[in-house]
């Protein structure tokens, strides 16, 4: 089965994004270069949210273009923005579709929303992030109610020099 | 000025308890006691929300009780449950002024709503959280949503064997 991992950057008090979408609080640290180089070479796959890939295609044309197949989960996008991106509905069902099938790993990109639906179907085997040294007092949230608690292996606590604490678990 | 402290355990997604209160999924770890001893050294006084108390209360009689002066911050509870704790309807007046006052530090402790309203009137110093690898899905946040962003500095992190991760972070 292809690992499934749920990443990305958040403020100590589980925000993903200001409400606007907006991310100008997180900062980048030369000491991921080699930690996300060494995760995206194990990458063939991406799912996101609608909002997560409007978010994202503003700030680059080429979301979908190259060697990693781009899904997006979205109920009222009617057709694929372009031709390197899949439009799906289910995203319970792609992601169990996609574990079964060969492959390298799936990334799940952004969305909380996301997240939640999947955590509650038992399908995300990883997650990481990137806490930042900040409360933003409001915002998108990353972790959702859910209807079940999940309980978590700590595999990784990296401390960077800007501040940032990366934590990486196993899902149990 | 006296340092005002808050911390405490929480889970990975922003709690601090069940819905209920229940904390079954705290776990202690042997090398947290030279930590708070040491952190109890430097404290003299404790301010807590009236829910935290209860639920102290119920763990232990001898709440308030010791060379700590205890301060439940509440607006229904009439008169102080014994006499070594003071019952106190402003948080914000009674940390400001114990601030100004000679003494050790002060640790406010559990209550998020509590850390909100004194985190907005910026009279927090430093806070500490032992995250623990779970994700409760549902319960009693930690961080409410605030009308300010609160930037951090990061002083400390320490990984345990129990899979806790220890965060410290000066507020700046």
């Amino acid at each position: 089965m292809r690992k499934v991992t749920f990443g990305g950057a958040n403020s100590l008090d589980n925000y993903i994004a200001r409400k606007d979408g907006s991310y100008d609080w997180i900062t980048w640290s030369k000491e991921l270069n080699p930690i996300m180089k060494k995760y995206w070479k194990n990458i063939d796959t991406v799912v996101m949210g609608r909002k997560t890939y409007e978010v994202t295609a503003k700030g680059s044309t080429d979301v979908g273009v190259g060697p990693i197949k781009t899904y997006v989960c979205s109920r009222t996008l009617k057709k694929a923005p372009n031709k390197h991106v899949e439009v799906v509905a289910d995203a319970v069902k792609l992601v169990k579709r996609l574990k079964s099938e060969p492959g390298k790993e799936i990334c799940i990109m952004g969305g909380g929303l996301l997240a939640k639906s999947l955590f509650e179907a038992g399908l995300i085997d990883e997650i990481g992030f990137n806490v930042h040294p900040v409360l933003l007092g409001s915002g998108i949230p990353l972790f959702h109610k859910m209807k079940k608690q999940i309980n978590l292996e700590l595999l990784e606590c990296r401390q960077f020099k800007n501040g940032c604490v990366m934590l990486t678990y196993r899902v149990t």
